[in-house]
């Protein structure tokens, strides 16, 4: 860290609608258990595309200038007095939610439901898309040794996974899983699948290209949706598709040959429906995607096959800490999901990217990483 | 009982739509772990109704001619020989459902997803309108002295209700819970909710008469649902009711004035939207109600909230036991849901007052029993 | 409150074993979300006595001066800037522990395992005899209008109970429970498992003036062991004994007549070695008594029988509050444990009382309560 | 199978103490779900060694002849006519206890804890050191390909562990264990561990071979616990002890350094005290081993880090499938566990064998396997 960086604070604001720009910013001042983190690295993710390009996601609206990024690493710069865990110069990721911690869900081991959470790029709160971003010193992880920066920004996606599919999910060694949605969140889902021992990870996507890439990544089967006839319902679309995924795969409602866990990483109505009929009895069904919340679902299988349907809504407690020890200890491996790095000032470029699911070349993105400004240094 | 009994089996059959005789059915041998009982009092559910007048629920169709009848309670009249927990003459309750007891299912405590289920009057199953049933000993629960045959039969419905509130619901005492639907199943709800110390239980239905019912019975405060508006959207009415709800109760997403636990009994569409924005942040919502399958819902507050969505179907281990020492320990009285009461071979009125949800005389239906052909002896 | 008392804070010190002055202390600066407690009431337990006349619990040493008492609830007298849970004037139970809240005991939900509790008299830390206390506001938690301020002090011990029966113990209602130990710890665990709806609550005590006050206040029977015979071991003792319960009260490893759920309150070897043969197969015991930290077990009974053998300390999320709303809801009566009150000047007859079990005029003591310098003013 | 062989059934029959003969008892008849195998391979567990040597274990005691052995593999001889699963000639792991179905216990999902289990060679049951055995078909359990008929007979041992490991202990992957006892069942909680995806194995033992062998096999670290000095009390060895593993092994009570999970399978008095200073605060210990049923145990541990302390029996719901699949996906690999094999008629060589724990060469014992009469057909 050059020390004269310690005087300014570029940052990437997005001020409106596709209406973004450098700006500097104060560098925050830390006190207490505060760090300050010199952001390294940042991934981009759908959310951060969305208020680029609509200026909101559902009730949070961008009405003031807000810097954008929050799925990042970095390296300390500067510790608050009562700081213990970490010092200056760690290698850190940053887990982009600080919580009130005296709220019933804090209190009660549920973090990620407080009301008064200050997250990274979610309106009004600034992100981690600047030279500086400060947290409270819990949320600054030091990155083992064999844990890259670029890891470190991932954990944050990751973390989106170990909680859908650990923790919600509950998933043990030799059961099976299906995951709608081949994008970053699904196919870290399917990383954590394995990383838990699951024997059996269906991977579920229509683009064939994505299908490919979970094959060769985490799953161990795949499947591509059948079209939709012209004039078929959506529920009806969904029977016809659900059975014929169940008889080309051999999967079944019950015993060794059904599915014990599904996620919808896709957002999608169809996949949603599909995915009530492929989940087992007395199975789980954990909700991460996010599409068009109105959802017709079909509830008489929820009844007679007992399901628990549960949304997925960030990470909480412990698991950032399981992200990064499945890192460090080699069970799963983040690196082939970077498929794009940009510089700090090729912000737009990398936006632009992952709006379109590919580079200028031609090359498909899963993820894409913009490096902080003073990362060429590293 | 007079042994001349046992010689004959006067039966309620469905033959085809609204197509019902008295027939003389075998007397069923009982052998190895086996009970003949004597049934002495049935209570008619809207499922019996169904059947008589649409010859199906779902996938489920009468196809061949079938005994109604599931809600039973009578008399021990004969045992196998390896029968121990009851011998002639006890009075119990009797659970409908015999389950195979080697599948995944019924060995890992979830019997009542059990493929190979013998559910009384579930096409192709015989119900229990009949002078005798024969069930594996273990089902046929002794009742307590202070507990009639009447509070026997209600057992079932009673079950329905521990199994969703208590068993799926995992309600605890001083907690608070709603409940959509004050039929039978919905105040049974209630009463459970009551017996388990819930400080707030709040009744919701269309019908007034229904909610000053729920009051006086076990509910702490009612909701009368608003109007829908002309051309308002499902998903729109929803919201406005909701936010009514809410706002006229005081109901709150955390802390004290939060709704721990949401109970659809109604089946409802719009119901279970309303549901979606009554309950609390990381709260638990058990859908019971059976309605039309395909509802539409919002899955934003399905994620944004962590909610855990259960389908609840009938009842497993543990529940009816549960059911009879609730009432035996006088924490929830049945009687007052008993509102009529007919012979035996008065059934085809007692369906048509269910149906109606009145008899004749213009009184409202809560719970209709049929007696057992010889319930008069006793 | 008087204005004048901001300016002085006479506290009850305990410097030594059996060396207590009253000194000045500085009344507490409040900032950020801390409250400034008036305490009005506050109740005596075995732990304080301890420190008094021992110096010492186990690892706890007292080293330094430290003001005695951690039950206790007061009148809120300041409050700083960020807090908005309570205002100057309200009556408050004061939960007397407070956490870190980043570690990861805290943040997963646990707490009372926090390595960085400060609890109020326990070493090194100053506890609430005085006329002010500080603490989070957050653990200052509202009384409703029908609770005391007597009832308030009594929720720090009742919150042990909630824990232990409620939180751990996991008691559902209609089971059964045997508590052994009639203190006040053991008389609250009874009073959580009847408002948790207990079928039967069995209380165990070597003092039959004990067991009749269990019997009126919430236990269901009673049980009075054996005198142990001489040159009999303990493990023989107790398995004597155990039997000789059995039998009396029914008590059997299975079914309806078994144990669901036992707690030790009494610390005694005997009993807890009692106590593993009274549990039911595959039942829960909450060890919640301190007393020889060495105890020989039967891990045969704990293997067969598959028992869940867990330690309770303290009290944890969620507890408080439902302590209060038992309270509120009238489904625990604090008032009769409370047989001593004593004014602030008199602590040291207070703390006699407590050790010797009974007060000068030879009634038994069950709780005393010291009040605050100021409660006369109430 | 010859069909000659059908006619008799040689079996190797414990009379009293150091009594066996080889004798011929009739072949079981099946009928209705239950199956005949053909005993191929079966393993010796330190009970049968027991049986033999001492004709009893606790309160178990052979009074009448006896046929020993349990863990057992073989191929299916006979179906009884409702048998839906397997078919003659399928190789099965078989599992040896045979329970009521109809108890508490069975429904509930905890049929190791029926009380009617009819367990092989625990008296006065037979055991499967015959040419057939009956059992009902639910228990015997398919192989997979990959599976040899040798680790089919090793699933009992192995289902001990996943019991242990997974269902009660609840290891999750990246979690840390220790694991007290390098014998056949603390290796096989290794394997579990592992195949789990613990971060974290500590195997302990007395004996440096069985470090050694366990190192190779599945352990990540081993520790050799200390000499106990002479006139050292137990429980002071123990805290020395544990100070000692910890220091040396940079065990801690909290977060990364901190063990999640403690197995016992020594029994021994010195491993279970050492275990509740090295599981963390918070932290689950599962008792597998028997030993002394009387053992002294610090409740102080207990408490302050409120452990969840839990028996261990036998295997539950859903243990024999997942060990076969953790062997069937690779996960586990049984091979090296098994050291020693002897013909049928040398059953008594195999005996002495493993309680030396050496064959007469001197090589270390693990496990010991008994082919059955027929298996040199295979
Ligand atoms: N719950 C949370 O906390 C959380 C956090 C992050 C992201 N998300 C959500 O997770 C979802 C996935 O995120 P992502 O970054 O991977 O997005 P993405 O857009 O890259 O991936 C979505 C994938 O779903 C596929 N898909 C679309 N329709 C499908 C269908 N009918 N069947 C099967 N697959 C279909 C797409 O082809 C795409 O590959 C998004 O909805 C996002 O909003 C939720
Ligand atoms: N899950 C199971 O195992 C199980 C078992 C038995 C019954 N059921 C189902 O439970 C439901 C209730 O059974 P029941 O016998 O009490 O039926 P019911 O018809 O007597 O009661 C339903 C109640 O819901 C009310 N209702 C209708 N629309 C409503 C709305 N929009 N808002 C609020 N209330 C509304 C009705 O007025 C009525 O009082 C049925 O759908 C039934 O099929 C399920
Ligand atoms: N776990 C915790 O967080 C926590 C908190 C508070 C108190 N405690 C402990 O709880 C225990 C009870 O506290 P208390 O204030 O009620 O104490 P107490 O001394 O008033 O009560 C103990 C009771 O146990 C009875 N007893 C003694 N030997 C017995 C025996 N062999 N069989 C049956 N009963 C016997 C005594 O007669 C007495 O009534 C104490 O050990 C205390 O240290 C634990
Ligand atoms: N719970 C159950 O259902 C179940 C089932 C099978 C076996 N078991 C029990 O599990 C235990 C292990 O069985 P096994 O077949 O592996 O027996 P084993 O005798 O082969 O193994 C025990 C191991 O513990 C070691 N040991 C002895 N004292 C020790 C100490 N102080 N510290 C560390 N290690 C020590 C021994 O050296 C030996 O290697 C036995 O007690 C057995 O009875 C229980
Ligand atoms: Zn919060
Ligand atoms: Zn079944
Ligand atoms: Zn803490
Ligand atoms: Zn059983």
């Amino acid at each position: 860290i050059h020390s004269s960086h310690m005087s300014d604070n570029p940052s990437f604001v997005l001020r409106g609608v596709e209406d973004v720009v450098y700006e500097q910013r104060p560098i925050p001042e830390v006190s207490g258990d505060e760090v300050l983190v010199a952001v390294k690295k940042t991934g981009i993710c759908g959310s951060d595309v969305h208020y680029l390009f609509e200026g909101r996601i559902g009730d949070f609206v961008v009405e003031n200038p807000m810097v954008l990024g929050h799925e990042s690493s970095g390296i300390v710069a500067k510790v608050g007095p009562k700081v213990k865990n970490v010092k200056v110069g760690d290698r850190v990721a940053m887990e982009p939610g600080a919580t009130c911690r005296v709220c019933d869900s804090c209190k009660s081991g549920r973090y990620e439901l407080c009301p008064d959470i200050v997250f990274a790029a979610t309106p009004p709160y600034d992100g981690t898309l600047g030279r500086y971003y400060r947290l409270p010193a819990d949320l600054a992880y030091p990155l083992p040794e064999n844990v890259s920066l670029e890891d470190g920004a991932m954990m944050e996606p990751l973390a989106v996974g170990v909680h859908s599919v650990s923790n919600l999910g509950g998933l043990k060694a030799a059961q099976s899983i299906a995951i709608f949605g081949c994008g970053p969140v699904g196919l870290l889902c399917m990383a954590v699948a394995k990383a838990l021992g699951a024997s059996r990870i269906i991977a579920v996507d229509i683009v064939p290209a994505r299908l490919e890439f979970a094959k060769k990544y985490a799953a161990t089967e795949t499947y591509l949706p059948l079209k939709p006839e012209e004039g078929e319902s959506r529920p009806d679309y969904s029977r016809r598709n659900a059975a014929n995924m169940k008889s080309v795969l051999g999967i079944e409602d019950r015993g060794k040959k059904s599915i014990d866990l599904v996620i919808d990483a896709s957002g999608a109505e169809v996949s949603i429906q599909t995915a009530f009929y492929v989940v087992k009895s007395g199975g789980t069904f954990v909700q991460v995607g996010m599409g068009n919340p109105n959802v017709t679902l079909n509830l008489g299988l929820l009844m007679t096959k007992e399901l628990n349907y549960k949304g997925s809504f960030r990470y909480g407690p412990g698991d950032y800490p399981l992200a990064i020890s499945l890192v460090a200890n080699g069970k799963i491996d983040l690196k082939p999901l970077v498929t794009h790095r940009f510089k700090f000032n090729d912000a737009i470029t990398a936006f632009n990217a992952t709006r379109k699911g590919k580079s200028e070349d031609g090359k498909g993105v899963i993820k894409v990483i913009i490096n902080g400004p003073d990362a060429d240094d590293e």
